[in-house]
């Protein structure tokens, strides 16, 4: 219990209905035993919650093959295949990327569009979004409700209301992209909107390298390096949502100009066009680009080899203040900057040992993202799953035939 | 309701004691009437609540004078004068400060104790806040129940056992403060000790500059620059208890040599050092030859005037990152930095606006203490009440007469 709010008797039962939900979206599924030890609830409380649930619409429950041997068998509570799903989507700036996530976080399905010519403009993703949502329901089960939608931007946005305040490399400020998205995909559904990086910490710690800890940072680096910061298991937001920005942290007030205004950002040392600069590669752009420095890198070259330890140390530099600051089990990164920690852990580390206080970097381990490229998608699925979460009861209709509407 | 834990009724009634005595803790005192709309929750359970409060000897009812027009008078209920109190005690460099602190945040008498011949050792600090302790005993009624003691020590101290790791200006390593002060004291009492920027943190969201805010970061600035971060009205401590650390955050790999091992930390711009340094005073260190530095600018003396400003440039640095990293809505700068922002705020707030991103620097203002120079003092007592405020009827034994017994 938080120490901020009362608690009236009338709500436990909502309070235990979403706590047993999250606990199946985030193990997949459990046995109605391992509900009851984990929850530290009686095995017919425990049962009543289950019940709900499956009236609900949201979890199936099935007794496993070859448990037929004497005694009770222990239910396996699942989500339910047709049930609730949500449209996660990852806008990036040469690709949008959309998907029908299913709860346990169970991708159903996927679709990729490249965007040609520059960056996408606001209304061209919406657009492109409303017609992979159509082609994913098309892919679902008729009876399978679209609870919501959740959707990653690389930039700054608002938390009230999904405003995109600032996407440098997407050339968007000021878009109400939430409401366009709203919009273009009927007007009913819930969309959220977050930080790229953000959402990525949220899914790295629900279900990829840092489950279980509850003290992480996940930095996100290509051309821009954002961050995510989950402190005592919860999302760090700032009092606007604008908290993480990693990639402004200076580290040196001679440095490099920085498009956020001010000179010697974290992004002007470790970010995508840093280390094409230092590789002496012009012309070329994006997670390609990088790749093939990655690539010569390991192949021997000098100056492939060169610009990699020159990134890995400001990265050391970069973890070793927010070891310092934050004090936290795990750093998680990712992006391009996970292929730099591949090629030069013992620079990144010797770095963070060099900078970072004793105490705190003694707890903490550099990490690369369990959901490889997929972090920031499948929080923005996790996004969209919240409401729903926070309280089963209240984002669906029961019904007796155990299927589901949404509210 | 946090959502992590399971609620069980039997629990609500020791939450609602809980969060009732928080509230008169931190309002000083609050009319039933108050105290009935804060909670939301009706009348008579109000009532109820109260009544196990007096029973507990931790609050008293009366009836406001003036009042005794027709109509039911609405009670104030308020932290009992000869209640439990806690032991606050505060170890700096050149003194140390105890205080019997009250519910409420009442200080019902301190003293205070300069330490000669350099920093004192962890057995003299003991044995003089042993002294100090029965000294404020004497000084209290009979009944007051000596319920804890807490300690504010500038230094990395560990979380889970109130370890002082590194103390560096008290030349402390791994000192099991919190035993030998429990040991010096009669080995009963509950001894918690913290970090004293994160206790400045604490007082200031409490009772200070920060009260109604949520997202904040204090910042002390002395010989070493300490930071406490208050995220959704919570402290940050880290997996360890070690975060905030803000002084060690590097903001030039070129700078010069910092104790901690690394260089260029912040500390070695905005701390006392680098005042005096830049300023040209050679052989006097401590608050008073800050303090005099800041005399001699305000006289109008150019070379103390440009190391304040050196200073303030370094600091809007400092905290334009801490925008950028937090997006808190005030950052409170205390210790001698608060001269600094006194002096030359226009230099502050312009680095700040060059250099934090546009949409976190808009919410954000820049602080100096609520509490003046008391605020890791005060930081103490409530950390000594937290026991207390989490679950009343467990740290005392009711008792018919209205008396409490410290279990």
């Amino acid at each position: 219990m938080a120490s901020s709010s009362v608690v009236r008797p009338e709500e436990i039962r909502r309070h235990n209905l979403g706590l047993l939900l999250r606990q199946i979206h985030r193990h997949g599924e459990l046995t109605r035993a391992e509900l009851t030890t984990l929850l530290g609830l009686n095995r017919s409380t425990i049962g009543g919650l289950v019940t709900d649930l499956v009236n609900l619409g949201v979890v199936t429950e099935y007794v496993p093959a070859g448990r037929d041997r004497a005694g009770r068998p222990s239910y396996v509570v699942a989500p339910r295949e047709e049930g609730p799903y949500v449209l996660a989507v990852e806008v990036e700036v040469e690709r949008i990327v959309s998907a029908a996530v299913g709860l346990g976080g169970r991708v159903h399905a996927r679709r990729e569009t490249n965007t040609q010519d520059g960056p996408t403009t606001p209304a061209a993703a919406a657009a492109q979004v409303s017609r992979d949502a159509r082609w994913l329901a098309a892919r679902m089960p008729p009876s399978a409700v679209l609870f919501g939608a959740g959707v990653s931007v690389p930039g700054t946005v608002r938390r009230a209301d999904g405003l995109v305040v600032h996407a440098p490399n997407l050339e968007w400020r000021e878009v109400p992209f939430s409401e366009l998205l709203r919009k273009s995909l009927g007007g009913e559904l819930d969309v959220q909107v977050g930080n790229d990086a953000n959402l990525g910490a949220l899914a790295e710690h629900q279900r990829g390298a840092a489950r279980g800890l509850d003290n992480v940072i996940f930095i996100n680096g290509s051309v821009g390096v954002g961050g995510g910061v989950i402190v005592d298991g919860s999302e760090l937001h700032g009092v606007g949502g604008y908290a993480g920005e990693i990639g402004h942290i200076m580290l040196n007030p001679e440095g490099p100009p920085c498009h956020c205004g001010s000179t010697g950002c974290i992004e002007t040392y470790i970010g995508e066009h840093a280390l094409l600069r230092q590789a002496g590669v012009t012309g070329a752009f994006g997670p390609l680009a990088a790749a093939a420095v990655f690539a010569d890198a390991e192949r021997g070259d000098a100056r492939a080899a060169g610009a990699v330890a020159h990134v890995a140390l400001w990265l050391g530099r970069t973890l070793a203040t927010l070891v310092n600051v934050f004090n936290p089990e795990a750093l998680i990164v990712g992006g391009t900057l996970a292929d730099v920690v591949r090629l030069e852990r013992a620079i990144v580390e010797g770095e963070v040992d060099r900078r970072a206080m004793a105490a705190a970097r003694a707890g903490v381990r550099i990490l690369t993202p369990g959901l490889g490229q997929e972090s920031s998608l499948i929080g923005a699925s996790e996004l969209a799953f919240q409401a729903l979460l926070a309280a089963p009861d209240a984002g669906l209709t029961m019904s007796s035939t155990g299927g589901a509407a949404a509210n």
